[in-house]
């Protein structure tokens, strides 16, 4: 992991740049931590970019919860190369929504198995990383969507404890069998009119989970229409967890 | 509203039991209030007796927060004079329930529609009791199951701001018209696994409601198993719109 800028935010926390190999990402840590401090992993869409102000807005909650937050771009998202087949995928996921079109399960598993596929290990390596630096310790914690790379993580990587999941894309019918295996508390946000994903099938998605704590959090509106308590409600899971 | 005893409990909120007219009922106050109170209304199945223990505790947990809080026993329970025709119905649902069998619809009309009739009017007449008292202000919330009663006081008493409703417990279908014409904001605790309630129903309720701002916190865990987070939850609810 290569640090290529630092700044610091007008709360303290501190803001770090970083390249792990190819792979762009950004770390924050708490303003002060005498000792090494929990770590979130702020999962997103992709497009580091165009997601920053609400991975920063997440990234600062947490800092003031006293946990460090770090994120990492998704393969063939923002400045790294595309895929072909994935952006094909996102094609045909998009004109099968505009024409209100139910969505193809393959197409589901066209954009996102692949991912899954290429991300987990990504984020596992950067994983490596994060706990090597002194002011990062544990426990560790996976927040946000895409919720499959969520599930995919808290099946094959004991180092995360918990994990705030959002039920905001959609989610191939094969990863109900690897649901099944999840046993780490959860914490499941669901926007009630998310355009972007399937209500019934979020519900069976939370109904399949193996974990013995997990809770859903259902609100109203749309995709990025979360509610500031619910943000509030989510932290508080990871204090409750984490801490 | 006469008071019939009273007693100081060890974290100081004082206790009062109270008659109205034929109706038993509890009222709790915070130990020290400089102002009068926000209230809220502890809705529960019927018994007073039998529920004391949980309505204390949600009552504590109400006055910590600076409410007062109160209940009365419901038409057809605890000391109450029974119903016929409720019985039969709790015993018609008993047996569809015991015997895995899908409960009529007949059967919850009979049961609830009448208790609705009944309950809400000496809500409405216990409240009037309860703003009456200096120590007692606004705004009011109601809290808890009976669900259908909660549903009807949200519409036609507009004392009451805000409800955490419980979805433990059957709703007539009729009542869906009812849940259109809810506005308040709305908190509505699911338990998955609720052996005395359909899940699917539920959520269509959840649906149904008229609130813009509405939330389900649904938890893994049966009818009494609501984890002590969940009521942290609630109770915030009602410290973010009564107070």
């Amino acid at each position: 992991m290569r640090f290529t800028s630092e700044q610091r935010l007008d709360d303290g926390v501190l803001e770090r740049a970083f390249t792990l190999g190819e792979i762009p990402g950004i770390l924050w840590t708490p303003a002060s931590a005498s000792a090494p401090a929990p770590l979130i992993l702020l999962g997103h869409p992709g497009g580091l970019h165009k997601m920053y102000p609400r991975l920063v807005a997440r990234a600062r909650r947490s800092a003031a919860d006293g946990f460090a937050a770090a994120t990492i771009e998704l393969p063939g998202s923002g400045d790294r190369p595309r895929s072909a087949t994935a952006e094909q995928a996102r094609v045909d996921l998009h004109r099968a929504l505009k024409a209100g079109e139910p969505v193809d399960e393959e197409i589901v598993d066209r954009l996102v198995l692949p991912l899954v596929e290429k991300a987990v290990p990504e984020w596992q390596a950067a994983l490596d990383a994060f706990l090597s630096l002194p002011e990062i310790g544990g426990p560790v914690g996976y927040s946000g969507g895409v919720i499959a790379i969520g599930i995919r993580l808290a099946v094959v990587e004991p180092r995360i404890s918990a994990a705030v999941l959002f039920a905001g894309s959609f989610v191939p019918h094969t990863m109900f069998e690897e649901a099944r295996q999840v046993t780490i508390p959860l914490h499941v946000l669901l926007q009630w009119d998310d355009e972007g994903n399937d209500r019934q099938l979020a519900l069976d998605l939370f109904d399949a989970f193996g974990s013995k704590e997990k809770t859903l959090h259902a609100n109203l509106g749309g995709h990025t229409g979360v509610p500031q308590f619910a943000g509030d409600a989510a932290a508080r899971f990871f204090t409750r967890h984490l801490t």
